[in-house]
């Protein structure tokens, strides 16, 4: 089975410099592909930077599949024959802003996927998509994407490694919260669980920071099929890359004794509940 | 808001001796009650033992609700006024035998639980359960209960936490796997996230070993409502009590942040295949 080098691109970008965030993702992308990577994760709205100031100055950084940013990881893919997997403040066809993550390759754009579960202020600024995450058929496996927060919906992931994806790509902007002395960011042990239950290779892209006084958790990872850590996440919030060999082939085998499968032990018939519209629960009191 | 102490029991079990495994859970509740626990948890098959021979062995260690194992933990749950969930080798009403968990307080049984996902030659010995899950209303939280490899089903698990557990109990036996060198049990990081995605508690008690050659991982854990660990687990695979202080009040804001509920977020019109039959997807070949 052969090895497949994947790697994360953790950023520091900076809001409303879209020229100066391409530049930085590009050099990053030349880095990875130096190294050896045939999938390279950028963070997520690579573009635009994140802590917008409020609508306005979103709707102003989103730019279309066919602008400069989509335009030149395309380059960069047909240049190295890599597939590339990116976030992007989007201005969709019709005019909507999106938090939008983009696979592509040599041919070009592969997929676009719109971000389902918008992050606190991000609801004012984007609207969320509704449709399923893309599974991408590719020469090193299928690729699946998702964004960020996303992530926190294990029923979400489901969807996506239940269409067979080897490899789980998540460009995010994780914001630092506090966490008990030694303790690993709990982001990146749900991004664990995801890959373990699932027998899924997960890369998550995080970024640097700080940007507009809010800091990152800098937890880019790239996690194997059982769940444990290949690469990642960097000891700072610092730049650099996350990068790692994977044998993506193993996310096919879903055995895990000689009479368990992680998917075939699912008992879907006993799951209905959790997709009845009256689970979801009355928001709680401020 | 009060606090709660809550206690898992990770016991060294002999299979086939189920006066010694009574003996064994009866000082270990009692120290845990000295301990001031309101909540105490043993692990999987707290009567039988685990490592069957076969069916015919744990049909003969099968008891019912009314035996004597279910008898001295409502015992024990009066004289201290506790909430005790423990794992039964049951002999149902219908003869057949169960992985059970019950949950019994000063009133008696008041939730039996039929595993409903089984683990490995389990396959060939229990006939797994087809009921949802039981969440109980007691004096310090409603009190959900899972056992073991369930906790592998996040939608299983949502179950539960969408049912408005604030605590969920979960009796195992997790036969200890390779790992990388200083990384945590991967069976602990899938609790933590099951805690974190959920704003829910969650306590596992596993067992101590060994039993017929086979170790445990000894990963009895508290986590809080972030999934962080407030207990747990222990260094190496020995008995004694995992026991932490739980504001349960936590589990009822499921807010993360100013525009964020773990719950309320979710957007089940758009996880309907994930409980499409079709996506019991075929067992890896062998």
């Amino acid at each position: 089975m052969p090895l497949t080098t994947v790697a994360c691109c953790q950023l520091a970008l900076t809001v409303g410099d879209p020229e100066g965030n391409r530049a930085a993702a590009r050099q990053a992308v030349e880095r990875a592909a130096a190294a050896g990577a045939r999938v390279v994760v950028l963070p997520e709205l690579a573009n635009s930077g994140y802590m917008f100031r409020d609508a306005e100055e979103a709707g102003e950084l989103a730019e279309p599949l066919d602008g400069p940013t989509v335009e030149g990881w395309g380059a960069a893919a047909r240049r190295h024959g890599l597939i590339l997997v990116g976030g992007l403040c989007e201005r969709d066809e019709d005019g909507l802003v999106r938090n939008s993550a983009v696979l592509v390759d040599e041919s070009g754009v592969r997929a676009v996927y719109r971000k389902a579960h918008l992050w606190d202020t991000e609801k004012a600024v984007f609207v969320p998509g509704d449709e399923l995450p893309p599974v991408i058929e590719t020469p090193v496996g299928r690729v699946g994407v998702l964004v960020c927060y996303d992530l926190r919906f294990p029923e979400w992931v489901r969807t996506v490694a239940l269409r067979g994806a080897d490899l789980l790509c998540a460009p995010t902007n994780w914001p630092l919260s506090p966490r008990p002395a030694g303790e690993r960011p709990v982001e990146v042990v749900r991004v664990q669980a995801n890959a373990s239950v699932n027998r899924m290779f997960v890369a998550v892209c995080d970024r640097a920071g700080p940007e507009r006084g809010v800091a990152w958790v800098g937890g880019s990872v790239v996690t194997d099929a059982d769940g444990f850590l290949l690469a990642g996440p960097r000891p700072a919030y610092d730049e650099g890359l996350v990068i790692a060999e994977c044998r993506l082939g193993d996310a096919r085998n879903k055995r895990i004794s000689e009479n368990n499968d992680v998917h075939a032990d699912r008992r879907p018939e006993l799951y209905r509940s959790i997709v009845e519209p009256g689970q979801a629960l009355p928001r709680s009191p401020r």
